[in-house]
C-alpha cells in the first residue's frame, strides 16, 4: 500500500521537494482535530503549504470530514469530550478507508486521563507519531528518554516516530534519521509545533510514506522558519513571516536547505 | 421597518459610505457566534471596522448577550451541540425583537447533519444569507449553483443572498448586484470569508437595509484588500495589513473604490 | 505567606523589575481557563514575558494542570458548562495548594447567569480581581462605579482589585495605587485586556504580592505598548509589534517607564 521509502539521503530530500510539489498542485484536504489554541496559525500554514483545512472538533461532524479528508490529524491539546468523542468517530472512519494519521500526543505526561487516552488510541495505530522526548516517554512509561524508546514505539505500534528537538528524531525502528532544520524563534510562537505535525499529516497525504511525511513537514517548517528569522525583531514578526516564507517555499529551495543525515 | 433600498448604483455607493460612516460613530454591538479558527481574526476585523464584537457560544449566555446586540451573526464552522443550542436560543431572542441577523452555512456540503441544521433554522428567515455558490447549491439541494438558485432563496425565505466568488454575487430576487472588490490574497488567509459575514452583520446593525448592508460588507473587506495587498509579502503580512487598512478605510475612500454593477 | 508590599513608589517599580527577571529566569507554569477568543494573543504574549501557559478548558484536565502549575488565571469570557466545572475543578486545586489565581469577570454586566458564577466564585478568594469599572460595580451591584466600591471589594473578599481604564487604579483597600501606562492602540486589538489578567497570573507566581503582581502586569504590558505603538500603522501592525517589544523589553527598562503614583 504505502511506496518504499527511498533508500539515499539524497532521495529522501528529493522526496521531500517533490511532497510539497505535489501538495501545491492538489491541495490536499486535511481534517485537523487540535486544540483550539493552535487552531489559527495551525489554518494559516497549513493553507501556505498548500492544503485545505478543516477542523471541526464536533462528534457529530467530524466523522463526515475525516471522510473526505486525505489525511487526519489528532492533537492532543485541550483534550476536552467532545474531542474525545469526535476523535474516535473519526479514527473509526480513517481505519475504514484506509486513510492515513499522525498522533501529536501534547502534554501527556501533565495530565493522567490524557495519557491514558493517548494509549487507548495508539492502538488504532497512526502513521506517524510525532511528540518532544518527554511526551514520547511517558507514552512508553520510560523514566527517561533515549532514542531506544523511540525506536520501539516505532517497531512495536507506530509506522514512524518523530522526537522533535532542536535536532528532531525520525525513526521506523529500522530506519533512522536526524533533522536539523529549524530556528529558535519556533518555540517562542504559540502552536507552531502542532501545526508542524498538522503539516505532518498534510504531506501524508500526498506521499503515503510515513518516513518521508516525517522528514517533508521537519524540513519544510523549518526551513520557512531559516528564512524567517533573520529579518524578524521578535517572536510578533517572525509569526508572520513564516507564514509568508512557508507561501513562498519552492520545491528546489526546500530540498536545498534540507538537512538530513 | 427597514428602509427601501436605494435605486442608482451611485446611492448604493453613497449608502455604503454612510454605513461606514455610522458604524465608526455608533459602535454597535455585534453577537457573533462562529467557528473558534475564525473567531481571532473576526474580532478583530470587527473592531477595525468600528463595531463591538463579543462572542460567547454558551447556550446560558447567548441569548442575553443576543438581547443587549444590534445584530446577530450565525455562522455554521465548527458546529457542535452547544453552538446549536446557543443559536436556537439566540434566534428566539432576535426573533422576538426583530434583529437583523445573518448565516454563513459553512461547508454544508461535507456534513449532512450541519445541512440539515442549516436548512431547519433558514425557517427563521435570516435578513442575509452568505456563502459560496457550492453552499447555496447544497441548501437547496440543487446540483450545480447558478444564480437563478441564489434568487429563488432569496424570493422564497431569506431577504437577501450573497454567493460569494472573484466576483460578488448579491440579490433579493429582484434586484442583482455585482461586487468586484476584493484580492487573491483573502482567500489565502483562513478566517476572511467567515470575518466578511460578520461584517455583513455589523453593517445590519447601522443600514437594516439587508443588500446596502451586504454590498457595504463586501466592498469595505474588498477596498481593504486591495489597499492591504501591495505592501504584502505573502499571506502573513497581508493579515495584519488588512486589519491596519481597514482601521483607516474612510468612508470616501470606500465609496472611491466600490466596484458595484 | 505572601511577603510583605514594599513600601515606597520607587520599592514597587523596583520590585516589579526583579519579578520581570525572575520570570525569564524561572518560567513559570501558568494555567489559563480563558475565553477562546483571547487564548492566541495570550499564549504568545505569556511566552514573550516569560512564563509558559498551558490552556485546556477540560473538567477531566484542568485540575491535574492547575496542580501542577505555578499561578491560575480565571477569565470569564465565553464561559461555557465545561469551562464552569473546569474552574471549579481547578479552584479546589489551587485552594488546597495554596497557588495564587486571578479573576477577570468579563462581560459580566450582559449575562446575569455569568454575574451569579462570579459572584460564587468570588467566595474562594482570588488574589487579585481584575475588572473593567462596570465590571466592578456589576460584581458588587452598585449602579456607578467609583473607587470605593473596589476598595470595599479589597477590604471584603479580594487581596487586590485592580479597575483598569486610561489610567488603571489598583487597591488593597489601604493601600491605593494609579498607573498611567499603556497606549489607545491596545482597545482596538482583541484579547489584550485578557492577556493583561493572564500577565498578572504570571506575576503572582513569581512574586506572592499581589499588589506587586498586579502593578507589575500593568506596567510591563503598557510599557510594551508604549514601545510598540510609534511604528505601527494599526491594529495589524501593532498587534505582532506588541509581542515583539514584550519579548524585548528588559527590567531596566520596565522600571524607568513604569508611571504608578
Amino acid at each position: 500500500m504505502a511506496p518504499e521509502t527511498p533508500l539515499g539521503l539524497q532521495d529522501i530530500k528529493a522526496a521531500a521537494a517533490d511532497a510539497l510539489a505535489a501538495m501545491r498542485e492538489r491541495r490536499p484536504r486535511v481534517h485537523v482535530i487540535t486544540n483550539s489554541v493552535a487552531q489559527p496559525i495551525t489554518a494559516n500554514l497549513l493553507i501556505a503549504a498548500g492544503a485545505v483545512p478543516t477542523m471541526t472538533v464536533s462528534p457529530l461532524e467530524a466523522p463526515d470530514f475525516a471522510a473526505r479528508a486525505d489525511a487526519l490529524v489528532v492533537n492532543l491539546g485541550t483534550l476536552d469530550a467532545q474531542r474525545r468523542s469526535a476523535i474516535g468517530g473519526a479514527l473509526d472512519v480513517v481505519g475504514e478507508e484506509g486513510t492515513p494519521w499522525v498522533l501529536d500526543p501534547v502534554f501527556i505526561d501533565v495530565s493522567p486521563t490524557r495519557l491514558a487516552f493517548a494509549r487507548e488510541i495508539l492502538d488504532r495505530e497512526p502513521w506517524v507519531l510525532r511528540g518532544n522526548p518527554i511526551e514520547i516517554a511517558a507514552l512508553q512509561g520510560a523514566d527517561t528518554y533515549e532514542h531506544l524508546v523511540a525506536d520501539r514505539l516505532a517497531l512495536d505500534v507506530v509506522s514512524v516516530v518523530v522526537a522533535t528537538g532542536a535536532q528532531d528524531y525520525v525513526t521506523n525502528g529500522a530506519r533512522k534519521l536526524h533533522v536539523s532544520n529549524g530556528h529558535a524563534l519556533l518555540a517562542q510562537v504559540s502552536g507552531t509545533g502542532c501545526a508542524g505535525s498538522a503539516l505532518t499529516g498534510a504531506f501524508l497525504s500526498v506521499t503515503h510514506d510515513p518516513l518521508v511525511a516525517a522528514v517533508s513537514a521537519l524540513v519544510t517548517i523549518g526551513a520557512a522558519a531559516e528564512i524567517a528569522a533573520p529579518g524578524a525583531e521578535g517572536p510578533g514578526s517572525f509569526a508572520w513571516r513564516l507564514i509568508d516564507a512557508m507561501s513562498a517555499l519552492s520545491p528546489a529551495e526546500l530540498s536545498r536547505r534540507a538537512q538530513v543525515v
